[in-house]
């Protein structure tokens, strides 16, 4: 292809909105341009590397034989009310009426419409397991569209939902789904950290994220030094930095002193009380006021909750507690975890009690709540506070604390589990190495759903005995238009975009340093063979300085560059410099070798990301 | 391919809401599920015939140079605005309100997406011509979608739009889209019907619609017996059927008796004179009152029209009237075309006047207009009213007409055009074969769209000398749906498809009467084989009858055939039989011959259809 027969209008500048690099090169390099805010347009040198990616995933979805289907991007309202998603989903959901009155959505991913497919055509075991999967368009209202494709309002994903008749079977598709995408992202020159993630709002028990590295990144993940350790925030655990329940942080083996009443005037906060007392925050026993909402853990006997009742928010709905309060301990310098804390209690939401339920229920100012004595309430003891035995607390009054507290022996917590909130330098729960931080972005995503989609929606099909079961199902996104964004993040430097050989638009461009004459007749020669020899190669034959022409070969990335013109091309032995993008000098080829030495470079590169 | 592990539904039934074979067809195959009324999923067999018209479309449009980019579906109402089309396009245009209050659509078409693109990157003449296009999602609000994908309401479209800095290159690039468009039709396997048509509400002119017969086609063709002209009714001329003008269609050269006026009472219509008068509808000049709204015509002068004033809608459109009056007379068994009156008179629509209208121009109850003595408004005579030299036309009285009515004699037409609805049985305007109707379905349309949308939009671009310009621009779409769906509505029999080998989902289904033993290892091995020669092969290894698996055979329509198994398996040289789609029988091959075999007949059919 001949640039000037292309259209790739390279600037100069980059867009004044471009915080980041893909954004800045996307543009620069004459790939993408704005509609509107979050609206993109792929011109043909973008358009090349998204087909790219696209068919890397396309492959790798086939290999694990899910099966590609295309449903619309318009799907009916019904299919998201009878989800339950069409009220829930809230506003990032496009919803359209048409000139008939009739809802519509504009989808932002496709378990409604996959499942109803399913559902229509589903009627026996044998039919199980079934995945399918499409790569469409998707639309989701972003408040705030920002970082160009990275997090765009319509986009392109890759969905996939496996239907399955029992665990066993979902468990080896995951699985498989899960070598597909290390294998996508590998091939598209893309390091990922796969994480066990929360699964949020998607349903279900059992996930992976696969996150890039990045300075903008929604996520916090929380990275082994020495092992592989690698979670989001939301659900990371670590090793408990004490040596064992029973024992004091301190070191102390000695049994603790009696639990002792101090008065604490006009002391409130966990510093303040270090000051006071001159201990450290380790020693404290923080307790936190939490309002839960549909819980669905059962509270009967917990303390405070006899008059609690349950109701079922919807027929198939399992029973929960509408509103209920908990005490939440923690030693003093930790944070709760929330998403850990409504795991925990099985609760659709938790949040901070406001102050006048915590003066309600602790009879005291906000400031001195405490687990000892607190009848009115659950307490729910983070791991750590079952190993204090010498801690200071809130005495439930105004201006007293506890002192000498010892979990087990002065309260007794209804609930121990693990909430705390991982932070660089805990410990690694696999390893005990050292615990890291970074902000990472989602590149894909896999879930283990479960029943949550195929009982809302009615999906059932008959067993080897005739009986009448309901499949269980997973779904696995993957974003185009983020993974090449990545791509682009992850290589790039100070000239442009270093592309992998796998996703480059082209494999080479040839630079003539004057397209006219003997350079140009060389450069259209080398030009056919290599499009003989299967390679990709773009042509500049635009009549341009040499030095503009380099600025451009750099910032669009093409892996290798081919230099025509010149001494090197006069002379018995004509030769061409073959330089490769991320190299700091080129090497002389002869012109009759250029087109098997680069046609082999490329196979070379694609090999060794595909392998 | 093993179809147990692929996802075919196939059905017994006809689906109830089917009336054309493609719909019937693509739901009993198992290529395509209904998600609600017009919106429908295409299925793994479905999806794949759909992806090689594409990519038949794309190979055709890059061979031609258009470049391919991908402009979002969601796209703002603004470019909408701009263009003057969210308010002309009428409901079928989606627009969606976003959680901002901002206006999008949902595209339909893109004639404002890739204006907007060209305009910010468009500044030299040098950028000159460039062509676009884009295989995308698409959605038209459609009030009864009907007939499966052949009319839904979310479809795909490719969609190129070139521009130009002179006719002369749009042309010339017209003219290579012709060229593209029949070969993607035949690589389809499609026999289509290139017809001028009406370009309606996409503006413009210069424009050919791809045809392909319908029984249920939205346009109604006439073609002709002896040649290849083809013409949408809409815009058909057809040749004078008088000898020349000034002669009497009765074969009389007498000049014509002076004219006369007759009572006549109780007779009003064309049937009723003929009666009364002994006379054919040939020799009568019927004359209607038309109301034309926005009429670019120049009426200075004409008659009625002195108090007519001209405005201008907007600040760059043309000066019209807002409403003006006409007479049009025509031979009285013929029909006016109003697309061709409405062309004739640059109005934007026109319409048969009210009676009260009617009877205030005409002086006369409705039923005695004529063209004799009329001031009140212009008379626009057809062509074929020229000829007439003894004709009978109304009075402009109640119970009067005239006869012996000579045109030019006795009156004077202010304007004549080609105004006539050709129909069957009149002669083609190219040879003067006889004409003949069809039904047809638009497959494609080419438009030269001028500078409707580049002055609406905006763009403009800077010539050798300096000088800002508007470029002119085409526009150019195939529906890949109903292209798809016109495949099979050409090519099917009573059990099921017939696939062209180009577009076939499979090329190759492997029939075993039994699916195991030597039966087994001889259709696994041949599978491998086929794979391994590049022919795509469907096995068939479900555990049921021959005759279920040959019906589903003949219902997907692959089109060869090898059945394995039987007597013919056994033995020293084993065989199995290959038989084509279309074929009555089958022949028996070698088994260690069929891979090859069945390998050059795909290649032979796919090179054959791509010639």
């Amino acid at each position: 292809m001949k640039i000037t027969q292309s259209f790739i209008p390279t600037l100069r500048e980059d867009p004044g909105d471009a915080v980041i690099a893909s954004h800045r090169l996307m543009f620069r390099a004459g790939m993408l341009r704005k509609l509107a805010n979050g609206l993109f347009a792929y011109l043909p040198l973008g358009l090349r590397s998204f087909r790219k990616v696209e068919r890397i995933i396309r492959e790798e979805m086939d290999a694990i034989g899910s099966l590609e289907i295309k449903p619309t991007v318009v799907v009916p309202g019904e299919l998201w009310k009878e989800s339950g998603r069409w009220e829930s989903m809230g506003e990032s959901l496009l919803r359209v009426k048409n000139r008939l009155g009739n809802d519509f959505v504009v989808s932002p991913t496709a378990e409604e419409a996959f499942s109803a497919l399913v559902r229509d055509e589903l009627s026996s075991y044998r039919q199980l397991p079934l995945s399918l999967y499409q790569i469409n368009t998707k639309y989701r209202d972003e408040i705030r569209p920002r970082y160009g494709v990275m997090r765009g309002r319509e986009f392109v994903m890759k969905d996939a939902y496996s239907f399955h008749t029992n665990d066993a079977s979902l468990d080896a598709h995951y699985e498989a789904m899960g070598r597909a995408y290390r294998r996508i992202f590998k091939r598209c020159g893309l390091t990922v950290i796969p994480v066990r993630a929360d699964s949020g709002a998607m349903g279900g028990s059992g996930s992976e994220e696969f996150m890039v590295e990045s300075e903008i990144g929604d996520n916090t993940l929380i990275l082994c030094e020495s092992c592989d350790y690698a979670a989001n925030v939301e659900k990371a655990s670590c090793k408990a930095d004490y040596s064992a329940p029973g024992e004091a942080v301190s070191g102390e083996a000695a049994p603790a002193p009696a639990i002792e009443k101090i008065d604490t005037p006009a002391v409130r906060t966990i510093e303040e009380l270090c000051a006071f007392l001159k201990t450290d925050a380790k020693q404290f026993i923080k307790t936190l006021i939490y309002r839960a909402a549909n819980v669905e853990l059962d509270l009967s006997g917990a303390p405070g909750c006899s008059k609690l009742e349950r109701r079922r928010p919807a027929p198939d709905a399992p029973e929960v507690y509408g509103e209920a309060f908990f005490a939440v301990a923690i030693r003093g310098d930790l944070d709760v975890n929330e998403v850990k804390l409504a795991a925990a209690l099985k609760a659709a939401e938790v949040a901070l009690a406001q102050d006048s339920d915590v003066e309600r229920l602790t009879g005291a100012p906000v400031g001195f709540a405490g687990p000892v004595g607190l009848g009115s309430v659950p307490v729910i003891a983070d791991e750590t506070v079952t190993a204090l035995h010498d801690a200071v607390t809130g005495a439930l009054a105004k201006d007293l604390h506890y002192r000498h507290v010892a979990c087990g022996r002065d309260f007794t917590p209804w609930l121990v589990a693990d909430l705390r909130t991982v932070k660089a330098g805990d410990l690694c729960p696999v390893c005990g190495g050292a615990l890291y931080e970074k902000r990472g972005n989602e590149l894909g995503h896999i879930f283990k759903l479960g029943y949550k989609y195929t009982k809302s929606m009615g999906l059932s099909y008959l067993d080897e005995n005739g009986k009448s079961q309901i499949p269980t199902m997973g779904c696995y996104g993957i974003g185009v238009d983020r993974a090449l964004a990545s791509v682009i993040e992850e290589h790039h430097d100070g000239s442009g975009i270093v592309w992998p050989m796998t996703v480059a638009p082209y494999h080479v461009i040839i630079v003539p340093i004057k397209y006219e004459g003997a350079v140009k007749d060389a450069s259209d020669a080398l030009a056919g063979e290599l499009e003989s020899l299967g390679v990709e190669a773009l042509l500049d034959d635009r009549d341009e300085r040499p030095g503009v022409k380099f600025n451009d070969a750099d910032l669009t990335g093409i892996p290798l560059r081919v230099v025509v013109g010149g001494r090197e091309l006069a002379g018995d032995r004509p030769r061409v410099e073959i330089k490769g993008r991320a190299e700091e000098k080129g090497r002389l080829v002869e012109l009759s070798l250029a087109a098997k030495t680069l046609s082999l470079q490329v196979l070379a590169e694609i090999a060794l990301l595909n392998s």
